[in-house]
């Protein structure tokens, strides 16, 4: 599905002893997280030593190697930390509403990165404005940063504050603030949003996935709850379950797509998740083929899956040209054409004469998929067999995922067999819903883009 | 083998009809060429209408689309040109260095690309200097444009130059030329260096791999022979293989290393040479495992091989962040044991408790793989079986691939049980020089780097 | 005065009919008020078309055209638009603090540039936070434009709201205030910072300077008056002068070296108030001499007032290097006694043998008047004589001009002569307070940095 | 005449006891010479102590800060060294053509400053291309270099083949060689380019101006003689006069525009030269006028000889915005009226009502002088009448001066009446040529684009 669906944020919090320097980490950290966001990146940093938080912070738009020089990185001082990679999900791609957001209040400084959106952020923002409460960015982070600005104005504590502010935010989030000397990380009660605890020696980290902890040499604890905040201190962590043990609902595409295969999110490694719906597939298929492969990189678990489970062997069929990143320079509509095998080309002798089974993640609007196949032939496959490993995609999301409205949904416009016409498919078959069973297990899941099934 | 081994040089030139723009595909073909050279890039075109060669150049430090932007593209203007992506192996790493060289004499402009080296380069450059002949650059292939205008002033064409040139020079070599009004692609009598010739309608295409042509949406037609000397004009192309026909050794490290898996070059699939050798160490090996994997790219398609022989299930062990490029931010020495998972992390799941046969294309210095190693018993694997798809590297190149000195390869100093307790392996095991035969067939190879039989 | 002194901001605000773009004119503006502020730059525009305020804005670190490219100009749509040059006085050198400041508040969006001080912007601020408000810079500009935002709350109309909010600030000020639909200028009851309203057919321009309105082809129409605020609306310009009529103190700074000669501020061409004084220096001076100069280029005016008054040969002594600029490498401290001609060097001719009086507009910590003094005696200079259009400079400024604490003025600390023998003049005079009289006549002046004489 | 006739180049050459290193000196020296070239800078230094000539050399498009780097400065290592600022003359205004030029040949490296123009370039070029010397370049300087080079191989010295190529070429030029172990400086036979040598302890200097010398705090020894060689080495200066004692032909707009009014150029202060053009205007003059003012920079000093000779008071009538450089927006077409402010403003106060005499050193096509004169009516000048500093400009310059071709001359194409009325002015008066004896006293000089006498 290469890159139709968009990721949305990535979070990393930290928090070492004083006298360290924490920006070196959250950059690996982020680096770690970059699948999640590409738009823009961010880094803040505050010093336990300084007075009510000496904040120093650098964000700006691209990825995260593009933001930050060693000299950036050597100037941000401070043993307290978060990170931030985006994508837009609200507020439009514009640098004003890169993150981390970081303000002063009544308390000192306060900064907040936010995965996740918000379903009633523009009730909320007018009452916050009716209060005087400016808004710089039109992100729906800054209004949850005023709802805990105003919550501290009562409250005697960030954390009390934060609680305050969770019961009157809606929708997914994972969230971490730091205040002049406390790391707050709170996940949004159905557990939408992935967020995990970590630890390197005396040194907290907080982040979106495990393997960003595992990047920077720590080790994972445990899922930060639905509906839990925890608190790092100087004297550790400390917790509040109170919002813990409702309903719960995790967002069945980080499994499917969002996350990375080496995380470990909700118990659940993502890779086995992965291998397992490729397994499913295979199992519910009754297709005679040579060779399986997946699309690079979404679709290579779950066809490792599905060879396992169908004794067909696994085969490198396409060629990924790394160097075709970002600041290339997209060919013309005239050269478009010609160009379609520029970033994915087909080793031919893999495949010529064979009947292959082709597995991805999702079709989205079908485009990459018909070019795709297109190359297959061209290469000399006898018959393409495409398999899915997530069911058809036919309701927005309103909890961050970037997609885009049922229109532009293949799926929701044609039948299985207009699909499968629409990309030049010998066959097309879809995971089922029943079949996130065998991914994840008894594990509560957001299938809401699928099923029609709002958990909010 | 992740980057221990240097590639050299790609070279691209095309020649379309009067009145075309040539400068986008040369830049989409030395995007395809990349691989082969990431510290230059450079274009240049000339216009056939224009006098004498109107050249139009641009070259610089970098990949291709750092060096390249739109507007530089949309100022190349001419209809024949050259391009360029460097890797030094002679001159040192330097703007100066960048090609294409681009000069004026007596008959017009000429530029030059070229892929390999020049082993009596010396010798020649001391004798231009005596005849008054100055250098810019410390690059061979300035003594190779001085070898070609020297005898175009005694000769009637530049072909016939580039044939009298060509007699004086020895080593491997491709090199592509091009004057106001032609363009004279040649290759070593060996065969060492490759280069290819491809066509899409009226346009012709010389590149070092049929990859660069296929992007472009060409053709392939052919090799281009060794000791071939082919000019393309405004009425096609014509050759001289008179310096045809005499012993060939083509460089066996395009196949195990160099070239993309989806070119084809001098008649062999890339994919194919690889998954032979993987199938070669499979049907060599008594070991008993679980599972294969290859190291990320350069090991994928050998252990494909291998699991299509030993019936092992073959399996993507490694998650490769692909956003840890060139302008990442190096960890510090004290960071370094922390950051070993950034590039590349083990899922853990895929490997847990079983024993591993871990593919990689050569052994440089043995740092990478131990480093890889540690991580698959981290991740909990029983045990590690290395197998290399190539020979141990014992002896220094001297026709353009960028090898340490002998000093510095790992399998040049110690036993092979040395090395395997040196990169933590339970066994250690290398493709034999007899195995090429099942990748290249009749092939006749050069293999000095592993047999000490040098063929100049 | 070479730099020693810092300008504080610039301001310019324009109102042109629906449907023009007014970045181009803010640009060109911003440049003719450059010398004000080289800190940072920054416009703001806004769509009358557009609901609530559509703003688009670019600010950042830099000078004008280091800022600003043709296609942000370009990119920067709308009829209405405020811009600004800042030197920073409160709130650090940092991005953040760069102008304008743009913000969302109940009513749309509301953009503002400020130039002064406000003397009680921390207890503003404080009042501000009890009320939720966060702040995101360290500027008293946005602790003025909460204030307003406050009072909008509770009143009618932005320039209700600007009156309700200029009865709470105290101090220096010269502000536009961009609303969706409006333009509003106001200026500080006591005048002491300058602000303009000019026109061009059917556009309104308001400026620290005349001179930035004649840069954009427009017409000085008169000074806003101390106290008043103007609002430019589709209909015209209204005003409300309820804050006018109080007593005035004009910063007299403005005359001597903040302005811009060409510019005509509070009906006074800063050109006459310059010349007079170097007449007044004449006046009282009895020395006899064979050649006047001034330091260029703040001392060059004043220069031409005492050739006129004392009948001396004026003469340009000094060549200035318009090329040492802000990116300059400064020399080592090793290379800066054979740097010191860099920029500034001693035509020796104009000099020789001769006794030269030498004016500059101010002494702050007389490093550089010293070097200038010595190379005119190594040129050949037989006298210096050194006179200065200003007073000594003896107490701080709080109304938004950098000058250092007292023990940084070197007035302050040393009697004339002290100050005479460090500076290595044959002798030193200073214009005496009385003298104002001669430059701005019967205008009300703010001389405290003087005279101790506080107008707050 | 504000910048519409080009400078052309600068150079500069340094030799240091072994074991210092030049670099940061040559970029004062270039900084001091900028006037002369805005295009391109370079700088080339070699460690004595290297073999045959180690050199380090960076140039590139822009000015000096823009093109060196503090890194850059420090990177190149040696105690030799040259720079160069350059104005393209011959070969057009590409990265390719910037200088110095640095060559290996067959006695080691080669590296070429050079300010002028040869006449016979083009027939040396083709002989050289006849011997295989290719060129990278279009420009002259190049050819310059094959002709040394070529005489190098058969003499038995860098200073020997100087001498040889010196009689070969024919033209205008200081040239300053930089080769292992040498610098060698040398000049026409008629002098029309200046050249100096200076000296700082033990280290020697040559350079275009004198005002470079003193930028690094040495002191002018003497110009280096028309024809004359110098070599500097280890050993100090040495000399060969053997080309000396021809006739000489100074350049005279040297005097009037080039060079800066700090240095003395062949024993004449610059300054000088322009007062006394300015005292003979004045003496020459019958106008009733109340003010003399200079457009600036170029005029200024005319000006005050005019109001020396006069009684004239002089007076800055405008104002020149230092801001408005390289990078500045050019206004569009639209906006070019209401621009002409933004560089150049004039002092309403000091002109109004008054009977104006406004001098520059020259009219090339005459636009600006009609825009200023424009905008001294504007504010009220009375009356304009201009006076030029130098002859009107009727013959073109073939030895290194950048005016356009005789039709792009005012005043070869219309008489003086015309050219009065094209640029508005009261009454238009020249300096005459027999006036160049106040200037210069007896010194030869070449006045062939005033005289059409040409010395070549």
């Amino acid at each position: 599905m290469t890159k139709e669906l968009k990721e949305e944020c990535g979070v990393f919090g930290i928090y070492a002893p004083e006298g360290s320097d924490v920006a070196g980490d959250i950059y690996y950290g982020l680096v770690a997280l970059q699948h999640r966001g590409q738009e823009s990146a961010g880094i803040a940093v505050s010093d336990i030593r300084g007075e009510k938080g000496n904040v120093s912070i650098k964000k700006g738009m691209g990825l995260v190697n593009e933001v930050f020089s060693e000299e950036d990185i050597r100037l941000l001082k401070g043993n307290i930390g978060v990170g931030h990679v985006r994508y837009s999900t609200t507020g439009g791609s514009v640098p004003e509403n890169a993150q981390p957001i970081s303000m002063n209040y009544i308390k000192g400084s306060l900064s907040l990165v936010h995965n996740g959106n918000l379903v009633n952020a523009d009730e909320l923002k007018n009452k916050q404005m009716y209060r005087g409460q400016a808004h710089y960015t039109s992100s729906d982070s800054e209004v949850l940063a005023y709802e805990i600005i105003s919550e501290r104005l009562n409250t005697g504590s960030i954390e009390e504050a934060v609680k305050g502010a969770s019961k009157k935010i809606k929708g997914g989030y994972a969230v971490i603030v730091m205040s002049p000397r406390k790391l707050v990380a709170f996940r949004d009660p159905l557990g939408i949003k992935p967020l995990v605890l970590g630890r390197r020696d005396g040194t907290y980290i907080v982040a979106s996935e495990s393997a960003a902890i595992k990047s920077v040499g720590g080790t994972l604890i445990r899922d930060i709850e639905p509906g839990e905040i925890l608190t790092i201190t100087e004297k550790g962590v400390e917790n509040d379950r109170s919002g813990c043990g409702g309903k719960e609902a995790h967002c069945v595409f980080e499994y499917i797509y969002f996350a990375r295969p080496d995380s470990v999110i909700d118990g659940i490694p993502v890779r086995e998740a992965r291998f397992h719906a490729g397994k499913a597939l295979a199992m519910a298929d009754e297709v005679k083929a040579d060779v399986v492969c997946g699309v690079p990189d979404s679709g290579l678990i779950a066809a490792e899956g599905y060879a396992n489970a169908s004794g067909l062997p696994l085969s490198f069929v396409f060629h990924k040209n790394s160097y075709v990143g970002r600041s290339f320079i997209k060919p013309t509509d005239k050269e478009r054409q010609t160009a379609v095998h520029m970033k994915l080309n087909v080793n031919s002798s893999a495949v010529y004469g064979k009947k292959v089974v082709l597995i991805d993640d999702s079709i989205v609007r079908g485009t990459t998929m018909r070019q795709i196949i297109t190359m297959l032939r061209e290469a000399g496959a006898a018959e393409v067999h495409v398999r899915i490993s997530s069911p058809p995609f036919l309701y927005p999301c309103y909890y961050g995922t970037d997609v885009a409205s049922s229109g532009q949904l293949i799926a929701a416009e044609h039948s299985n067999d207009e699909v499968r016409k629409e990309i030049g498919a010998d066959s097309l078959a879809y995971l089922r819903i029943e079949d996130f069973r065998m991914m994840t297990g008894e594990l509560p899941l957001c299938t809401a883009c699928f099923s029609n099934d709002y958990p909010l």
